[in-house]
């Protein structure tokens, strides 16, 4: 199901581009080109998923859309928070295309008071004292880790008694988390080896 | 493939680490867990690959690491560079876990010389104007991207034509390039879209 929903989520994407741009119709085979996969794999997802709609002309941009935001709650806004404020945090926080999504963060924190103190930003930071308040009390429901290894599954243990429903992180640490809590990890290291892997196969 | 060359990045990277703390044997399902999937997939990439060795103490660590490493060209060094150097790009220029794993940043590039000029780093840092220059005579087979998105297209177009390989692209934008290279998107938004989609499909 993880391969399906990564799909559908990068077709999601692709769709709110297109809507944007004013497009009124997709193919499959132009779905499958931009997200790298085969127009057979996005017919069946979309046949798993019960997803109507293919006609001559493909599927209506606006519809197809709002079928899959309905279906993952894609169309629900969802407030984040960053933990970690050094420079990938601190990059992170400021990052403006989450908003164009529907995620939006709303806080940042940091175990350094010097740091929180004199950051430039417009969004609200915390100590990480606060953290567990601040995540239950505004209901952020996504995490973001940008701590040292070393404090990961620590902060990790505090967002998720607080309440949120997934965490995505930057450290490079296996996070321990139930069962019921999403974790994504953005391993960059991994990333550069995948695209040497993949250049070393395709080209042999 | 993808699925399979993503799977043995993921499972090499965890042997590495195995390795480093002295482990000697490993299981197919300690595997599995650790990359978040299922026993039998493993199995299954592994006999794909002609891939032997699976004894009652499960794999041998090292030789495993050392199989896979000559089969995906894992165990080669390859040398990186990062261009545009906000944050996110001054971030990515000391993140020490990339030489750990075999990926040396060697150079950074920006648009502004001012910028140029008082960065703090221990890399080699030069202006956009020289890049095709330097990743060719320097031998860089990996193009980190992390410019703005109207600058990204022609980024990509300078490092294919210098000779990369691959190129990890941080901006928000599908970069066009030919077959033969392999270009990977890092994609923030997408990462939080998944987890959400993921939470409400596991807990319906």
């Amino acid at each position: 199901m993880n391969n399906t929903i990564e799909r559908i989520c990068k077709i999601y994407g692709y769709l709110a581009v297109q809507e944007q741009s004013g497009a009124d119709f997709i193919s499959s085979k132009e779905l499958a080109e931009a997200i790298g996969t085969t127009e057979y794999t996005v017919r069946k997802d979309f046949s798993v998923l019960d997803i109507k709609g293919y006609t001559r002309k493909g599927y209506e941009v606006k519809s197809l859309k709002e079928k899959l935001g309905v279906k993952f709650r894609l169309n629900k806004e969802r407030r984040a928070c960053i933990v970690g404020l050094g420079r990938l945090g601190t990059a992170l926080l400021d990052y403006e295309h989450f908003q164009n999504d529907g995620f939006e963060i709303i806080a940042g924190f940091d175990s350094s008071i010097n740091k929180i103190e004199r950051i430039q930003t417009k969004i609200d930071v915390f100590p990480v004292g606060a953290l567990a308040e601040v995540v239950s009390s505004r209901g952020i429901e996504l995490g973001i880790i940008t701590v040292p290894a070393k404090a990961a599954q620590e902060i990790a243990d505090v967002l998720i008694r607080a309440g949120v429903k997934g965490i995505l992180n930057f450290s490079p640490v296996k996070l321990n988390v139930p069962k019921d809590i999403v974790r994504l990890d953005m391993d960059f290291t991994n990333a550069l080896r995948f695209i040497a892997a993949k250049f070393v196969i395709q080209n042999k």
